[in-house]
């Protein structure tokens, strides 16, 4: 029986390595990476920043265009909320599959300050460099078709890995299995949404619209970054969000700091004083019952993360950090514990816009990171007793003259949106092993598997709307500056991501 | 000898009373007003934002060419240094005249972020309202020649109070003796900075160069405002003043919150902690020994402190703050210790722009008022031996990686110019006393006498360079957002520091 087994593992290795080197030839075809390059650069150019509604429907119309141009039967699915962005929908029936894969990636961005870039980048204006930007990048003009392009360029522009690069992935995915002359194993479901980055609010409103229309066995996310150390990932979970708005007052009119000074109460301070009390010197959470509701790891769980490579020390160097907050605890173990995060302070200005005044007020945006067994409601009322407990009275609206007279220490507290809790799909999903086999087709080490992504999406909603349990297989580089200023991707992550992506299409 | 006494006083009384109100007549009279707020109007056009080296000089000859008109002897003053503006000077000598009086005033403005600024107005586009802005002020058109000028009106623009009132009412002051027909009774030296707002970097230069021509019995500082109660004031020293730029900093990029969050420190929060450090919740400085070296009041200032009107609960309803800062202590007392102030703090963005990120970096301008006893060098050096005792390690330049992986907590710390010492003037300084009676001449009050300003300016050079003891007059309404958006002046205000002005002139 050993040597049969044996025998049948090599024939499929075989198959599988002959798809694969066909698929192989032809995304690191330079002559398609070149129209690709193109392709995704002009992609790029489309703002697709939330709020943007000409440009966000700009972008959603490119990706059908893109999607019809090979075949795919598309169309853009609207929630009917107002300031809502389109998904963009597409499918694929494989005549004898059995089963559906729906892939999902997102392409709206995160909000942009242009003036945070770097010299000579722009959010919307992509741009090729040679190496990353702190490693002595070089910018350069874009290739002409005679030029070999190097896998190691980065292309930097906002969504350029988080999450365009997704999208662009899986549709070339699509197009390489068919000009390839290969075909998919699978019926194939295409979902592209555009408000991501803004908490998905109407996620749930088109899942419930197209709940037939979106049935799949198993749904893939393409969307995060690859393991630090460059390794494909897979991830059974992610950690819920939700952003909090956090003002405190002083007097109604700013101040000269000379001549209310020791007597006007300082936003700024206050505000610094109300953060400071809520975490300790190693960055450990000190708000009451933070951490008390978080679900155990199971026994899988807590096997898989223990074997996923250790990443603090790479990670202490590359973003100079020689001594990470978390009291010791290593960054795998950290990322299933729930979070407390300053994303911006403000208060008056600083630099040369600085003046000597008491301001009127100073601002904070948290955002909260929730494990499985967190509840939304439940952990921002945690923020709020402790809020509460520091003497502030909490208001949702800009303070009246009375408020102000009445309570001494006044904090607007907002939430943003609705917030959303974690989610975690067992490891063991027999599906999920399946597509795990087939990117390790692509690979010559075993993927890394992580019970649950430091980083949020509302998947929880495939729980409970769709009844199905989603897996997330990222292909970018970690590396990315997601989220921020100067955000890029290396193109071997964008070229290998459509290898892997055509193999799920292939599983 | 009482009742000649009587008799004299009684002269004198009448003499002052009719020039009083032949220069009131001036002054009050609606037609030179009119001219007057055009005039001022286009004064306040010109960015006085140092810096701004064309609109700076524009500024200097604006005044010179106003003087001239009047006949006063002007030329613009250099201190030769680079990026400095130039003094603009001006001088009468009075037939007869033994004593000379130098009037001071400075153009220029603090820094202006006109985003900053309520809707309809911008820094540099002098808008009439009909009351303060939060009193529900409206905009309104300026008056034509036949509409009267309410005197409540208020003027709002950078500067308009801080410190180009200063100027302006100095010099029509003297144009209303002249043309209605009255003449100074001393000697007059007319000195406007252009460069107060960024710490008079180049004043001890001008006078050093010009030593002997600002030779003057004494000098009398206009800036600043009237107290909180409205009475007129005079002040017998200033707070020092120096800034400090603190920056602390995190991972070399932004990163992905979800991602490295409880992880990767966040230099929002190592800043919040930091600042927060430095104060108790009253506002008293925690900071070792920032209290120490105060020179105590002398039983004179002891006893004009405690004449000094109550201002705490006006401005307590004034500014909607139930509970000021001070642990107690009243508003008065606390302008007589030194302070320290958060002036703008910032880490990556908040509103619209936040993004769910850990930011690279926190910064935070912070000033430091100082008072008769204290050295600006070694209160600096208070706060950077604070900041090395919460663990950090500071250094006056970006961090290297060397430095970054040395130092886990790095703070960069720089002294904002060289700041400079509190400076205090006797209360019972002969002609401090003759100056207050000439003021008193335009009152039915008694002047409020503060032994010093809470504000700062750098008079401790005129006691260095010029070997005099200045006394400073202010004439601008306490609510006027000096230093801040939304700068004005009430016209009422204008007009009678044009009337304080000319007292002086023939005091």
């Amino acid at each position: 029986m050993k040597s049969l087994l044996t025998a049948v593992l090599v024939v499929v290795s075989f198959i599988s390595s002959a798809q694969s080197s066909k698929i192989n030839q032809y995304i690191f075809d330079q002559k398609n990476q070149h129209r690709w390059l193109n392709q995704y650069r002009e992609f790029l150019t489309i703002p697709n920043v939330l709020g943007d509604s000409i440009n966000m429907v700009r972008n959603a119309n490119w990706i059908k265009d893109l999607m019809v141009k090979h075949g795919v039967k598309s169309q853009l699915l609207l929630s009917g909320k107002s300031g809502s962005a389109p998904v963009v929908y597409g499918e694929v029936k494989t005549p004898g599959a059995t089963t559906t894969i729906a892939f999902y990636a997102h392409y709206d961005g995160q909000p942009v300050n242009p003036k945070q870039w770097a010299e000579g980048l722009a959010p919307f204006t992509p741009t090729l460099l040679t190496d990353r930007l702190d490693k002595e990048g070089k910018i350069i003009s874009f290739p002409s078709d005679k030029d070999v392009i190097n896998p190691q360029w980065r292309l930097y522009g906002r969504g350029s890995s988080d999450d365009k690069a997704g999208v662009f992935a899986i549709i070339t995915a699509y197009e390489s299995l068919i000009v390839s002359g290969l075909k998919p194993t699978v019926n194939i479901k295409f979902f592209f949404e555009g408000e991501e980055e803004a908490g998905s609010k109407y996620l749930s409103d088109i899942f419930k619209i197209h709940k037939d229309l979106l049935k799949a066995d198993q749904w893939i996310i393409c969307d995060g970054p690859r393991h630090v150390t460059g390794r494909k990932q897979v991830l059974f979970g992610v950690r819920g969000d939700v952003n909090i708005d956090l003002k405190v007052y002083g007097a109604t009119r700013p101040l000269h700091s000379g001549n209310y000074g020791n007597w006007a109460p300082n936003p700024a301070m206050r505000l610094a004083q109300l953060l400071a009390s809520m975490k300790d010197k190693n960055g450990m959470i000190t708000i009451k019952g933070f951490y008390n509701d978080v679900t155990p790891l199971t026994e899988i769980e807590k096997k898989a993360l223990s074997a996923i490579p250790p990443v603090d020390d790479i990670l202490k160097k590359d973003l100079m950090l020689p001594q990470p907050d978390g009291d010791g605890k290593s960054m795998t173990e950290l990322l299933t514990i729930p979070t407390l995060n300053i994303n911006g302070i403000q208060s008056a200005n600083v630099g040369a816009m600085a003046a000597n005044v008491i301001p009127t007020e100073a601002t904070a945006v948290i955002d909260l990171r929730l494990v499985v067994g967190n509840d939304v409601d439940r952990q921002v009322k945690k923020v709020m007793d402790h809020i509460r407990s520091e003497g502030y009275y909490i208001i949702d609206h800009e303070p009246t003259d009375e408020e102000r007279m009445k309570y001494p220490l006044l904090a607007k507290v907002v939430k943003r949106g609705a917030g959303y809790n974690a989610q975690r799909t067992p490891m063991d999903l027999p599906l999920a092993q399946k597509a795990i086999k087939a990117v390790e087709t692509t690979m010559d080490y075993d993927m890394v598997r992580v019970p649950s992504l430091g980083g949020s999406l509302p998947l929880y909603l495939y729980e409970q709307l769709l009844q199905t349990k989603p897996i997330t297989i990222p292909i970018v580089n970690y590396d990315n500056n997601q989220h921020a200023e100067n955000e890029n991707v290396i193109l071997q992550y964008l070229w290998e991501g459509i290898e892997t992506m055509a193999a799920l299409m292939r599983m």
